[in-house]
């Protein structure tokens, strides 16, 4: 079950993106499991990884080929991770690096891989070496809602967003994908995604767009607080629809490519969420009147992670005492209780720590009945503010969740 | 459901402690839910309390009353937590106290209350002063087990410890209970406990003495990750079997009562765990070879308080991978992964940071279809070590939670 809409838009094709794919049988028969990225010559790449100690042996040579080169191609196979795989996992990644390379004609360094699936289990090779060839075989500029299906694992719809826009008289595509549904949490990432635009920008602004993106989408949104060993976010400019090269935050352009991207990559970690193993909401936590970021952030995921939270809002149950005190533990130093205000959507449930005086059982029911919610926490302390995503806690992740390897 | 044994021994007597209760319909009818202990003149009494922001009006109150003085009574009621309560909550705790110094003819501030249930509801006053009476009516020594099932919420056992000892030819006797099945978390306490021996110690000695095992039992433990408003656990000496007061760490009989506190505290503890909501597993997380004691236990709740840890140890799936992230993720700084070693009771799991190369999913299997199991890790960074214990997380935490307050 998804909350919400979580269709796929029109995917509108990149200038200088392919994408094949094929089904490798990495770990189920008869599904797409195997899919290759190609990219122009030219073009910047720009990644962001987990910052789980245990990363996956793919996170390792994705991060030392890309301080290396530019890539020409992504090899992304779902079913097995490899992770917790030890030297043999790392020689496994490598070699599908390798193998693609020397299929493409292009330096392995240029080849970035990533898996995602079961952890601790070795790649099946000799499968997924036979599947890059089909894969290669079927490269074409209009396969993205593919790729999107064909990195799935626990995700019950592929996810994607794409937007065009236009530049000094020139039309312009932004496109990307993303999976995930559960070992959801930020630092970093915490997810795959992929987007590509044919804007031309250059390399520094590229990283740079990436990491301050990524910092408002996918490493705010939690389901379970696992953060994953294989998360990867990737951004790709081929530069490939013509136009000046973007070099400088200046540029004018810049910000409307910053505006397109941050939509873009806001819709793709919410759909994640979306899709949370088990959810049947959609909660936005938005805690505000914090002397800083980090506590508002602090809070807002201490509400987030609370599996007592989580299931009051599975059960349709504003049950607010839960979010109090989850917002007293969340280790907000010297917090004055008597000035915190909070708000299921536009009804105020607390007023100045305790039950605000007009605020009725029914009420709060009428607002938790809904798919999605907003709870809106003021912290009384200053102007910082911050906002996570989430879902709730339901009968069903745990079912997924101890059934996922039988 | 309950994991393992937890039958209550037999409750020993107390020589000083006495305790009333009665049904006073805090919330349901037909249940005891008020509970009164009586302490001899001149019991040395010590507390620990919630870290929790938003700790309840009794956990401000309690705390107020013991810099003030030693306590003579503790009060007790389930069924509303008086928390979230504002100014109101405030006056109602403080009311019962008056109440019941009056009726039993000591100090306001010789009293502590205790509350537990759901947050954010103001109390029944008028059904709760009318119990205090009655309860001060059934006094007795031997009522330790009215009072373990008097202060139940959704614990399905009452749980208690008892134990008897020599020291210098006198027998003493060492009596506990405790309570708390869910919203439990380290910092502190995350449940009530009440504890009581017939040793003479001083006050200092029995603050030091309550903080020392507190660390060890009750701040080990974790179900949800969710730290109480509530939490407070009570430690009490009466000196009333004889002997001189121990007034010295040097004291040899300071050792053994510290010995059996540190077995009393810790099965209280333990208990809790072992009825923990929807659980059916008892899992001992040890972590050891850490370079100080604070990683041990972040590495050691961060695989506590991992869903799908804890939805794969559900399943009887030995999904050691999940182990592997969740250590992982834990922040500890420098973690070279390729030194860590994993245990499921005596079955190496992993080796150097891969997979044991003898281990077999069977073995792994047949371990997990305990009911109690040991993961342990080492590190292989130093000496230190840490332990804490949690549980599985199972439909049955999810429908606990989504039905409690229905």
């Amino acid at each position: 079950m998804t909350v919400g809409d979580v269709s796929m838009p029109q995917m509108h094709v990149v200038q200088g993106v392919k994408i094949g794919s094929t089904e490798a049988y990495i770990r189920y028969p008869n599904r797409r499991d195997l899919v290759i990225f190609e990219f122009a010559e030219g073009s910047n790449v720009a990644g962001v990884f987990t910052q789980n100690a245990f990363c996956a042996a793919p996170v390792h040579i994705s991060k030392a080929h890309l301080l290396k080169s530019n890539a020409r191609y992504l090899v992304i196979n779902t079913g097995n991770a490899n992770a917790g795989t030890g030297k043999l996992g790392m020689q496994n990644a490598l070699e599908t690096c390798n193998k693609l390379a020397e299929l493409a004609g292009v330096q392995t360094s240029e080849v970035l891989p990533f898996s995602t699936g079961v952890i601790g289990e070795q790649l099946p090779m000799q499968r997924l070496l036979t599947g890059l060839q089909p894969a290669l075989d079927s490269l074409k500029a209009d396969a993205w809602l593919d790729a999107a299906s064909g990195i799935m694992t626990t995700d019950t719809t592929p996810k994607g967003a794409s937007e065009q826009f236009e530049l000094d008289g020139i039309t312009y595509s932004m496109t990307g994908i993303s999976k995930g549904a559960g070992m959801i949490r930020p630092n970093m990432a915490t997810m795959l995604g992929f987007i590509a635009t044919d804007v031309p920008i250059s390399c520094e602004l590229v990283q740079h767009l990436l990491k301050t993106t990524v910092e408002q989408s996918f490493n705010r949104i939690t389901i379970d607080g696992d953060t994953s060993t294989n998360d990867s976010c990737i951004l790709v400019t081929t530069g490939q629809a013509g136009g000046a090269e973007i070099t400088s935050l200046e540029d004018e352009r810049y910000q409307t490519v910053l505006e397109v991207l941050t939509r873009i990559m806001k819709r793709l970690a919410q759909l994640i969420i979306r899709d949370g193993e088990g959810a049947t909401k959609f909660m936005t936590v938005a805690v505000e009147g914090g002397a800083d970021t980090q506590e508002c952030c602090d809070v807002a995921y201490s509400i987030a992670h609370s599996p007592l939270v989580k299931t009051a809002f599975f059960a349709s149950d504003p049950n607010w005492g839960r979010i109090l005190a989850a917002i007293g533990y969340a280790g907000v130093k010297n917090l004055d209780v008597e000035k915190i205000q909070v708000w299921l959507d536009d009804i105020q449930i607390c007023k100045d720590g305790g039950a605000a005086a007009d605020y009725t059982e029914e009420a709060g029911a009428e607002v938790m009945a809904q798919q999605e919610i907003t709870i809106r926490v003021d912290l009384g302390r200053g102007e910082a503010k911050d906002t996570v995503y989430t879902c709730d806690l339901s009968y069903d992740y745990v079912k997924i969740n101890a059934d996922y390897r039988s």
